[in-house]
């Protein structure tokens, strides 16, 4: 099984001429598209939207992930192995957040042009590298015929919300979503006393928009209410029932969020 | 086979998780989207694509329904029998139009967390309950395993057009197309003159527009010329040669549509 | 397998209806999306999509391109060999691109009602008509079965680059793509000197934007400069360094091109 990351958009014949050249390679393959609607040379975007995806896929799943501003540079192209899965991208950091995850990862420049389609194009090598390598890799072929071994493969850190002062943070919208939701970088674990109960109270800040109510669920939000509310992937969102959080609160990927939590009394008084 | 309807958009991971779930559990199966660009949280606008969509899929097809804003909250995960098919989905009438159109209809509470996946997110049970008992009913899995039946399934009726006089409607835009065509809630059957030729002339006015002439054909248009014309899923719609007619009229989803049907001198003058 | 160019969208039933017939009558198909999102009732940019994409198919692949104005009127549905592929469309010169890169074109006339969807609806041929006739190539029906070979199917030629005087062209544009990137009609072999190097240099101009520079990849470009580059489809295309062209140079598709190149000192001087 192969799935499908990129940023080539869904009204061009991009993705299907990645397809193509995959099933004539090997015709018996599934080919999932995960999105390809990836802002434009986003890597972030691609990053997350991989990261969030590529652990439910079946062990031994190849993820050809695309997005490539630097395609026909200096860039490498890479093979991943990475905890059960197969990962075919270019290496500009589009892999930070899979890396990140997983404790066993391995990674290849790929220079064995024997696995290219020729000519091999100067702005496509979504057709012409990515997919075929990722195609032969599906019918088994081992990731060590691609090329050597790297150990300076490109990673950035995933930005992590900063604690400002005692009890605050500051953090950013990572994504709004298509309902509107706004994925922060603040996970459980960044700021537990807004999960546990363990504090009285918390403050958010987003766009114009103040946050007092963690919910457990959107259902539970009043008709325009803005609420905090763990998101399935594991980080705190600002959302509302039925409409767009990002429109309320005047906010999109990039805003700041400010949290501060209330301590002190309510503990042990 | 599964297909897909949901409101999850193109944007995220959201449908790439789904899938990864379902093969995950039946690697063998088919995965076709209708669409997962049903507009957010609108809970009709899925009723109609569904209903519009699965009775062309083979026999014993798992249609898997995700328009679910009460998500987390009480409304309970389905289950159900309709037909030759399965469908999985929330119960909150998203299946209404497909019930109408069967006879043979059992409808389950899904309960048995044995078949979820383990947590189960408040937010998204599209990946968490519904695509897991879609991939295992994929399986073979009896309905039957998944809950007990329930009679009190929600269901609304399609908004009909009315009668407001003798010979007069009053009908709306259930939606416009990517096209711009305005699809009615006016079946042939309900205002069958219209259709039949049996009477002189009618009139039909949406947003600006005043509509006299049915077509069979697109092609037959004037340029710019709005016409009424029985679409491929059985209604009246208002649509122009190469063009839109939402444009031209100014009318969209939830515009009005009055009808009358003249009487009289043709019919046995 | 069969792939779908349509225009029909990404947010109706029609493509999942579509889907559905296939299914039924082949289950054991792939079905491969190119695009469903050709801009509507652009039968040049369908020509384009399938164009561009149907040669890294397997051998055999039956191509489904519905783009489809006319239908219900009185344009013929046809089922074409070209080359290795089999290709099912309206005769509308959706497939002109392809027969033009071919040599062996063999077109039939679909007429052999025993292979629609009854009944046939006015408005949806690619359900009723185009989807089955593609299933039941895909099963081995010989192409012979659907209807008589005709030589007066509709072809349009491509938009070629015009001699304007000794060393200036003009051209258009004939697609902005997702990124902004501006393909033009102009193919290496219609201004070699740009090319090759044998000139001093060009002056192209679009929009609002002067270009001079020929690029090899992208990330050569300095941050807002338009430049020429050899596009993954054969065709001279403008762009930027992660960003868009079409913005940059207020250009889009159908806007004009002139070329112009010096000659003269580099040359033997």
């Amino acid at each position: 099984m192969i799935t499908l990351t990129t940023d080539f958009g869904l009204t061009e014949h991009y993705v299907g001429a990645m397809k193509g050249v995959i099933y004539s390679i090997n015709p018996a393959v599934q080919v999932a598209e995960i999105t390809n609607a990836i802002q434009s040379f986003d890597v972030l975007d691609g990053a997350l939207a991989i990261a969030q995806a590529y652990s439910y896929f079946p062990k031994d799943t190849v993820h050809l992930v695309v997005v490539d501003p630097g395609v026909g540079g200096t860039r490498r192209p890479i093979v991943a192995s990475v905890g059960q899965y197969f990962f075919v991208a270019p290496d500009n950091g589009v892999l930070s957040l899979v890396y990140e995850r997983e404790e066993r990862v391995t990674v290849r420049h790929i220079t064995s042009e024997y696995y290219f389609r020729q000519p091999v194009s100067n702005t496509f090598h979504g057709r012409d590298v990515f997919a075929p390598v990722a195609a032969y890799l599906s019918k088994g072929v081992d990731s060590s015929k691609f090329g050597e071994e790297i150990t300076d493969y490109v990673r950035f850190a995933a930005p992590k919300p900063k604690a400002t002062a005692t009890n605050t943070w500051k953090g950013i919208v990572l994504k709004a979503d298509k309902f509107g939701n706004l994925m922060t970088n603040i996970s459980a674990k960044d700021i537990p006393q807004i999960f546990d109960g363990s504090s009285n109270a918390f403050k958010l800040t987003v766009g114009k928009a103040e946050v007092t109510r963690l919910l457990s669920n959107y259902a539970e939000g009043a008709p325009g209410e803005l609420f905090a509310i763990l998101g399935s992937s594991g980080f705190l969102e600002i959302s509302t029932n039925k409409g767009s959080a990002s429109r309320i609160a005047g906010a999109d990927k990039g805003s700041e969020v400010a949290v501060s939590v209330a301590e002190g009394p309510a503990r042990g008084d």
